[in-house]
């Protein structure tokens, strides 16, 4: 059995995990204030070409997003987002857990516009009955999104003024973040992430770490005693250096962009071999996340060799499936799959 | 100017604020342990036919919603309802705010039905990432809705009946309850209610009290240390008493479901007046509610005169607006906005 | 039997009750937004002596603290507060319920001083695990506090120097805010205490009305979006004009202090009765509450005639019991105790 | 500068973090549902003597303390604890940001009682306001405690008798488990721990694994849906494998207790040190953190080559310190601090 299921199936790159155990037997103060954290810190400021950047290593994603909307939001305010988005569909309430409604927004591809936000912070603002209804306090965006589409330059720089014209904060949740970057048609720098939102975070777990998220925060007020955030919500490592040993191994001459690579490349041709054979896809990603429809006859042969993950059942009885590249994924993996769909 | 923006533009009924009145110096327990709140459990339960069920008295609607679902939802769990729902539109995230996520099912005139109910918790418990989801732990449904639709007594029923089957409280929001069951379409008596619920309540703020929800509970789980949530919700009147003289008085002898017909007696001309003009109802409502929907010509006219609530902008011009009668509206008042729609 | 048990056995001042009758059939809006609320509004920042008071009203104290902490503070923060403070003991975790630890100063006598606060803020700030631990956000206080004691204007002012110092917001509960102002002892009028707050509230359910407490925030930060807080916690009445009606009632001729006065010259007589026979007191409380310290035959004689409240069993079998007037309370009454206290 | 300030370092004992490199490449599951994690349980389940206990995966001990709370409580009940609990004291409120109060019991050295738990218990039922109060609704206790003490059996079991008596689930938070198991005065097996709680939690991050804590439930209503509760706290670890295959590793032939040993040697030399030159502890620790009280040159001389945590300030000047040994601490550098000592 190969799998696709996901992007987390196996443990680190080679040089991650190689850096950890090279400096397994340091002794480092805890919680992230130790020389690899600052190093890693100092690395992404400059990727990001923002020298006033605060930077915090977290676990894992839901982890990030619940901290970080926990101290940008108000007990009252909730955050905008694509009725796809992760906070809104696959993180258990989490953030309602934390007191605040999810807002949802219609969105056929994971993504939304500046038109939308702007529309749906109107309408409230101009609701009669608007305190009797959350008010919209921040905007939650991912890039990649969960659907695998990725913001245009142009696109987030739209979002990001009109969050600045009503005073949102402007969050975005880079858990694939590298394979959105290495997208051939991507037109955004890391730096340009940086530029055009409040928040971000690059994702590591995903991305060739064992586990970790880099959070990067511009905006003064969300930068003010954010660490007391981290500890309340469990998220702060004791051995916060092993996600700074990742991250700076990860940043200090290119690896993160290296390994994105890899998951894009494959991809690419897992999707052309669907593609030539007449399978549609659901979503038309440009990222490491593939959605195929699939017969169910399809299914169970391809199912024979191949983890995938179940999306959505359609009327019709196809399948809509989702096939992950990585940074770990063998190009000998990746060929016999392209073989199989040619077979079927 | 005549206000018909809602059903709490006066006091109270002259014998509910006599009541008050009279019994103004006597000395009670407070916290709702007194004689009054005693009595009025005793007609209440009478009025169910069920002699074990257990009520108690809060302020408001809001209050009586999130009280309730706090008390019935472990952490993970949130309430399903329609997505145009109190809960989910109207309450500034209050359920939220209590740590839950409210799970709204597509809804075009403020119901939801059985086979919704039972799809959305089978498609819940279905997925392989059932624990990265909002479990359904709840329905919350309301009667009359905020629509002014009502459910039929076998639609009930069938509702009741799956969220037995599934393990799921079902919670009726009665915030107009009197109004529902003096409608002309109602098949359904409060015992009839209190039979095919876990808990209900009985709304007096809309129906001719100053102020008062009578919350009744026939889920033994539910009953279990119910009055903590109360006060921890800042919901336990010091006063208690006031609330049960009140809702004393009211069921008595029938007081409030007389309170009910006068609301629904002329609601029934007025939007006979509107629907003989050729004005169309958003909504099928046959209780005190009314939902026309008017050119801005014809609100520019009635807005003269008389207050009525903006409920949407459509997108030709027209405005579906809320007109909306109540025990204390008068029947000359009634007759005269009957009169300027005919004229319109 | 005649009842000491609490300030809030009766239901309003005739006159209060009266306004209610009076204005029982006239149409307002809805929400507070009616000529009576913003007619006691502005006989309340009369009463202050301050045009840019803002001011909302609430049904209960519970309610009101709640409401105005969670609107105050960031998710990390909490409430300094003496360790006997009403929203520590005896309110169901109501501030933890929104998230908050109540921080705890100890306490002899209900009150915490400047020197208190500031101890523990910069114990705080000069922990090097400060991030791991609660930060103090906000200062609540009560005056009267729950043991009957009241604070002197230059300790007032000590304290919310050290708050404005430190950037706390300073919160006053004045449940029972009359019977402290007409407290002999007492050296401030309402003004001083606005002068010396963020935010405070005028007790009304304790001091003559049906209902009600009266917020008035000074700080603006405090006072942006609290209504959409007011209506989250369940706190915004929907007949908001019944608590606007009372406290303009109450504030438009002096009724508010008269019906202070009576507990106050009441509760003195009382207090005497009680020295002069030796019966010592728990705390020295020059207000409405008293604390004698009463045997177990004491309590047993002076049970059968009157209600009172337990509130301690000491070591040595005697207990702390709690008698309180109130504006309602009768001459004759306060008398009728007198004479049994004398015959113990 | 050799480091004693805590125990967590280091990375990993290099047969964890080989078992880490050994598996790297190979691909599983996600969320702790693949073979590894399996094992892990089944070597748990087999250490603790009993089939049917449940265990999940967390990495990190705030985010199992808190998210076994939120799983155990209803929305009005809190947990009893020390008051020196690390939930009352170090975790920024993260109990209470899920809604709960930490109950503190007063405690001189870490640990509390049975006959505590039973008094506060009754102490709330049966006061006549209780409802106004947060219900005690489980005991959270830790062993080794924050202080370095431990429980003996008896005292447990005496405990789990009285939390049995009043349906009180009993939470054991084991941290630094190991280091309590294997101390000298230790009277208890893993199994004794597992048989007189309802769910406690084995540390890992303190005791030799990179991270990660085991949280083992006996009670079958804890279990229930408990997974859900880790993904809606963020602490659902994507690899969770990376778990698995530490704990694994730890508990297949003993591990876990020889890495434990390692602290427990070291500390009672360096212990015995202190006490040879006249040095007070503070805590009467048997386990890996030892608390003495040095003068302020004592400590100057000792911060010189050596890292302590600062604990508190002393009335005289003095201040407690912290020395932990760990898993990692090399046999020279506690002689290198045993030397130190003896030449104050």
């Amino acid at each position: 059995m190969i799998r696709f299921e996901c992007d987390y199936a196996e443990g680190a790159h080679e040089r991650i995990i190689g850096a950890l155990v090279k400096t397994n037997f340091e002794q480092t103060p805890g919680y992230g204030e130790d020389v690899y954290c600052e190093e890693a810190r100092a690395l992404i400021r400059k990727e990001c070409k923002n020298e006033d950047l605060y930077v915090q290593f977290l676990v894992g994603g839901t982890q990030a997003n619940l901290t970080v909307i926990a101290a940008a939001l108000r007990a009252h305010e909730g955050a905008l987002c694509a009725s796809t988005g992760h906070i809104n569909v696959h993180e258990t309430g989490a953030v309602e857990a934390t007191g605040h409604k999810v807002l949802p927004l219609p969105s056929e591809d994971g993504k939304i516009t500046a038109e939308q936000i702007e529309e749906a912070y109107l309408l409230h603002i101009n609701d009669s009955s608007f305190e009797h209804m959350v008010k919209p306090g921040m905007v939650y965006i991912s890039n990649p999104t969960e659907c695998g589409t990725i913001y245009k330059k142009a696109e987030l720089e739209a979002i990001y003024k009109v969050c600045q014209k009503y005073d949102l904060p402007l969050f975005l949740d880079g858990a694939r973040l590298g394979y959105g970057l290495l997208s051939p048609e991507n037109d955004m720098t890391m730096a340009d992430i940086a530029a055009n939102t409040d928040v971000f975070y690059i994702g590591g777990t995903k991305v060739g770490l064992l586990m970790g998220e880099a959070v990067v925060i511009k905006n003064e007020l969300l930068k003010r005693d954010f660490r007391y955030f981290i500890k309340q919500k469990g998220a702060m490592l004791a051995k916060g250096r092993l996600l700074g040993v990742q991250f700076a191994e990860a940043f200090r001459d290119g690896l993160y962009y290296e390994m994105s690579e890899n998951a894009i490349a494959l991809a690419e041709g897992i999707r052309n071999a669907f593609l030539k054979k007449g399978i549609a896809m659901r979503y038309d990603s440009p990222t490491n996340q593939l959605f195929p429809i699939l017969t169910q006859e399809q299914c169970a042969v391809l199912g024979k060799d191949f983890a995938y993950s179940n999306i959505e059942a359609l009327a019709d009885g196809r399948k809509v499936v989702r096939f992950c590249t990585s940074w770990a994924t063998k190009k000998e993996d990746a060929e016999t799959l392209i073989r199989a769909i040619e077979t079927l």
